[in-house]
């Protein structure tokens, strides 16, 4: 052994959902969006000029982070983005979570969340969901030293009251509190309009599902200007260029589109509803959806077999082999084609 | 004060170079190329669907890593891409210079090597460089938990010979070398060639400089299989996804276009030396460059005024309010008029 193997950060990989290579194959693992993103987006990176690309990109993302501010109805001073919510929410912890005591989410949720705590030496605690998948909320009432949950929950797609969200607010005037809204544009209302009230509110969301950004890493944070502030002086501290040029025009533009964005996030909301009454009629059970993916299970035929049968047919799901979801499979919901074959192979797996 | 506010983590923020708005103004001030990206950029970035940016980018960036290894004979597995050579190199502390002795680098360099040091809290000792701002090669002999140094070191422009860049691998068997050649492209040799022998040797380049892609974030590092694999592990646990597709097709296009790359290269280094050549006459001190930038002092005018002035004059250069170097001046390599802009306001100014 090399001296300086010791010195090496050995870590477990993560495994992301599968890429497939050959053609024709059904993705439903990613959580990918199945529309294009708004073709505002081609024109903006058609725009772009190739010899400006010799310049640094613009270190504090000044178009985009207005066109999200306008958006959203906030001062552009409320607003931070970075390369993709991944990014954003590692320098929140990096920024916000330098406490003694412990970092809470949920046993079932994003699993950067632990990764991200490890990797900044923060102290976390898991909290179990409810046997319904809940989060429940007085599990975050006791001290600790920040509080982080997805809103829709994921994998569970399952959505939190804002009443349930205000109170976690009201109990934790002591730690920032994020939102993390990776899947909020697909029927759930927003936590943004608290940020009036309170000042330990962080919101984080992506450009990679309702944006159909994903090939582009985008994300956002909005919270008060003086938590911005925090955010941006770590990212200035160490690196300042962050994000492309490519990805701050692409964005800008994803962003103004507001009529495209609604029209496709509709119509996977629409096609999620007609499924899920599918996937019930053939024995699934699972709570509403308020994502682009349904999380479900069937009491007969094991999850891991309905897995590897999709997947033997050319359709990819998700499958996490981990404590009580193992049972479950993850179902990104594609477009209206995707979906009805989809729910032909399941008719005959479960037959 | 609020409770939160003493976990929050407080930074000095960095400045960097300025980035005028206004138009008209010679800017030298943050070493990008005078010359836009190859051709062959702007038809990667044209031939990029639209659509497919729903899709997440390649976590494994495949095709630029393919791309690099052809260019250097390596193996594709010798290859590390991230966003920018800032993100390659915070991953490399991150992954290799976890030990309790001190990372070595030199006094006058890249100012990041502090901040990821600090960030990832990993203890440091910086080492003056001699009186002609050279790196002592004996000074790196001392046992250490790591070795890093630009060649050509910033903001110097030095180039170390590769005799001296061999005796410090041979004498730190137990530390990762880390050689950040970021101006390696303008006339230095690089230390790729010492990767068949040295196994504790980390190369990290960027696209920002001689490739003209400042704008889409682009960097890489070579190695072993074996610290590659370490490399990829730490980033694929905490972020798979990094660099957008847009960056992977705009630096594959840019690495296969040799021809342009050494064109432009070599009108930066022809540019670099008539423009020594006038300064010296102008009576400006320096050492020889070997990068895109020159960085002289001058022995009657102190270099604060003369930043100050070019500034009044539009022309933007770098001055570091730093001990050791706040009498002299960074300026990167322009184009031709340019620099000949340059040269007529410091005549003027030396007068």
């Amino acid at each position: 052994m090399k001296a300086w193997e010791k010195n090496i950060r050995r870590v477990t990989p993560y495994t992301p959902g599968e890429q497939p290579k050959r053609p024709g194959i059904i993705k439903l693992n990613t959580n990918e969006n199945p529309y294009p993103p708004s073709p505002m987006v081609e024109q903006a990176l058609k725009a772009l000029d190739p010899a400006a690309l010799r310049r640094y990109p613009d270190p504090t993302c000044a178009k985009l982070t207005q066109a999200l501010a306008e958006e959203y109805h906030l001062d552009p001073e409320q607003v931070f983005t970075g390369v993709g919510s991944d990014d954003v929410l590692a320098m929140c912890f990096m920024t916000f979570f330098n406490s003694e005591k412990p970092l809470l989410f949920p046993d079932i949720s994003y699993s950067f969340y632990e990764v991200w705590a490890e990797l900044f030496k923060i102290p976390f605690q898991k909290i179990p969901l409810d046997d319904q998948f809940q989060i429940r909320t007085e599990d975050y009432f006791e001290s600790n030293g920040g509080v982080i949950f997805p809103n829709p929950n994921a994998p569970t797609g399952q959505l939190m009251e804002q009443s349930s969200i205000e109170e976690i607010l009201i109990a934790n005037p002591d730690s920032i509190v994020i939102v993390d809204e990776a899947y909020i544009d697909f029927g759930g209302e927003s936590a943004l309009h608290f940020l009036n009230q309170y000042d330990n509110l962080v919101v984080v969301q992506t450009f990679s599902k309702s944006r159909s950004l994903a090939g582009m890493r985008i994300g956002a944070a909005f919270a008060s200007k003086e938590l911005i502030k925090y955010l941006n002086d770590v990212k200035y501290s160490f690196n300042s260029y962050t994000m492309s040029s490519a990805a701050l025009a692409a964005g800008e533009a994803a962003v103004r589109d507001r009529a495209y964005f609604e029209e496709t996030t509709q119509r996977i909301i629409r096609t999620r509803e007609r499924v899920s009454g599918e996937l019930r009629a053939l024995g699934f059970q699972f709570a509403d959806s308020y994502a682009n993916f349904l999380f479900v299970t069937h009491p007969r035929i094991p999850a891991q077999q309905l897995f590897e049968k999709l997947k033997e047919a050319g359709i990819y799901v998700r499958y996490f082999r981990q404590p009580r979801i193992d049972n479950y499979l993850r179902i990104t919901i594609g477009t209206d084609e995707e979906m009805d074959a989809l729910v032909r192979q399941l008719a005959l797996l479960t037959k």
